[in-house]
């Protein structure tokens, strides 16, 4: 692995600082971060589009071993900007159906570093990250029925696998407002820390990911987790058992192990750059 | 949405107060009330047919935007009458085996205010509902394998799904009794609260779907949640793409951000009679 | 039901005291003992053999009607054996994907006592056990990503059904310890208790289904979560409706009321040898 670099603000494609989506890479851990905190970062189309390249740049960037997803200023994101979603017409925000569940998709693990407000897109955005910290009392809601909308890209599909049925019809149904810390409690959120630790714990957990957990095996267990949600038990065992075979020759095993039994952090290879 | 009606006992076709459901409207929220008190409200064949009778009048009727069941007396329901079920034979007792999940099917929301004992069939009408209240020491148990008897009207499908496969099987298994509190841990409820607030709070949560969420919005949410408890995501997210652009078009929509940019309570059409 | 019978520590089939896998019966009650306690009872293609024909044996034997497995010494089970991993090759190892899960198939309720540690295999053979009991400082973790493995043997499809998705992915995912006490918020095991009281409490919990809990509604039950874990709710409730009406007519749902209505323990007769 890469030694840790500078924590440096430059985007890695040049681009001007006003930018929707920053991005900015510290060793193996990439932050993304929502940028239009004077709109509490509502999200439009060109936020989307933006994400959405920045993400896959990270999964085929062999850098990049975790990235972290968070909101610039005093929110996560307040979902679909209101007054573009009234005024200026459905061009503007709508986008693929499944754009939002693109972290589920890639190879890499994304966390959700939820500092503040998530509503409505902005709070499906996080439900298909991989992992979730929230700050204790940031307000969380799925908003939709309260507009007249519906529940958005995959939300129904998602919110029940995360919560169970029961939690996700009063979340969808009510768009009652959860605090962070309710939200753990739910399996809404997977950690609900104070709101100035959640930044740096989200870093620290993903440093994690980066420095101790093999890119290959984190790679494989996403697929694995996302075939198994709808295949039966039997196709679901019988490809890990191929999948084990497989990593039992594998040069992250021998690493695993000889890490383990010299009681030293492993060196794990990164991804290639193709898929 | 029409002004609260005073509140009033009597049913809306007229039948004796003798029946083993009553209703009573009060605004756009149902009661619905279990009516066996010196049984415990335990479930009979009459009482089935009475309730699916009710719950689809009132899915038809535009005054009904939310409903709330709950049990008259001390009891929710304590399961199927043990008496007849020795005695009358299985006529009495079986119907079919959808009946119980009816509440799921409606376009409206159906809350359950579990105010007292919820046992075997009991309990899983309980879990049918969208939503549950329950009182802290309401005790609530499957029974089913300590009477000799199987996972009854798809319990075995719901369970799991609301609270985990383990905690399903430990419920199923052993039939234990556990409390509202501890249920609602577990999410086999979604509120616990003090016995007396159970039916003030499920009635103030469904005054809340009713006054401030769009009916439309809950019936296509509804929808859209059974739909992807069996299909695959992509097909949820297409789904959702689709019921999106449309909702964008609807006056819902325009009513749901007009009313939150205005700051005001939303006015959102009712249902109409036909499905 | 048989009395109980004194507390023998000898295994059925007259094996040897240094067996990996104990067997010692205690009235309805069989307790399975991993027993590698120097190797912190390290998984062994061995132990998984004698694990597996011993479930078996059990399912078979009129006389077992619950099952506990536990871990010898300070430990549950900490996995496949590192050193035998890395030495000696796969052929050690490596068993038929679905072999752990066979608890989850057995017509008999399966108990886990995690008395100690779990890590890699030795966690993912707890999850499939039907109800799952640790101690509260017992330290549980995947292991498989840190050693450059995959979700091993149904992990990735488990996992998900028991704790929801996303504190699945956490635990997949980072490969983090997470004590008894935390797994049981999650769901991962059902109850956390004191380290001294695992195995009791275990025994106790498995003994209340020995005596109270009918063997034959025990093992539909179990078949009918496992049905309705891929199938579509229309298929699981008529597939109820069906079995209802079976069961109304046995010896068991008789015995059942029979036994409520007297205010007696129920004596519900033992499975038979065949399936």
């Amino acid at each position: 692995m890469p030694e840790s670099t500078v924590n440096t603000p430059t985007p890695p494609d040049g681009e001007a600082p006003g930018s929707c989506v920053l991005a900015e890479r510290d060793g193996g851990v990439l932050r993304l971060t929502l940028n239009r905190p004077d709109h509490l970062n509502a999200w439009t189309r060109e936020m989307a589009d933006l994400l959405l390249a920045r993400l896959r740049a990270a999964d085929a960037d062999p850098e990049v071993r975790a990235i972290v997803l968070t909101g610039s200023g005093r929110a996560f994101c307040a979902g679909a900007d209101m007054a573009l979603l009234s005024g200026l017409g459905e061009a503007q925000v709508q986008v693929d159906g499944r754009t939002l569940a693109a972290p589920a998709e890639l190879r890499k693990p994304v966390i959700a570093a939820i500092n503040g407000p998530a509503a409505g897109v902005g709070l499906v955005l996080a439900l298909f990250a991989d992992v979730r910290f929230a700050a204790e009392d940031a307000k969380l809601t799925t908003s939709f029925s309260r507009r007249g909308l519906v529940a958005e890209y995959g939300a129904a599909w998602q919110l029940p696998r995360l919560v169970g049925h029961g939690r996700a019809m009063d979340l969808l149904l009510s768009a009652r407002v959860v605090l962070g810390a309710e939200a753990q409690r739910m399996g809404l959120v997977d950690f609900a820390v104070p709101r100035e630790e959640v930044l740096p714990e989200a870093l620290g957990y993903a440093r994690t990911l980066a420095e101790l957990c093999s890119p290959t095996s984190m790679a494989t267990i996403k697929r694995q987790v996302q075939r198994a949600q709808t295949g039966g038990f039997a196709a679901a065992a019988d490809e890990a058992a191929e999948l084990m075979a497989e990593s039992f020759t594998s040069a992250d095993f021998a690493e695993g192990v000889g890490s383990y039994l010299e009681k030293r952090h492993p060196e794990f290879p990164g991804l290639g750059t193709a898929e």
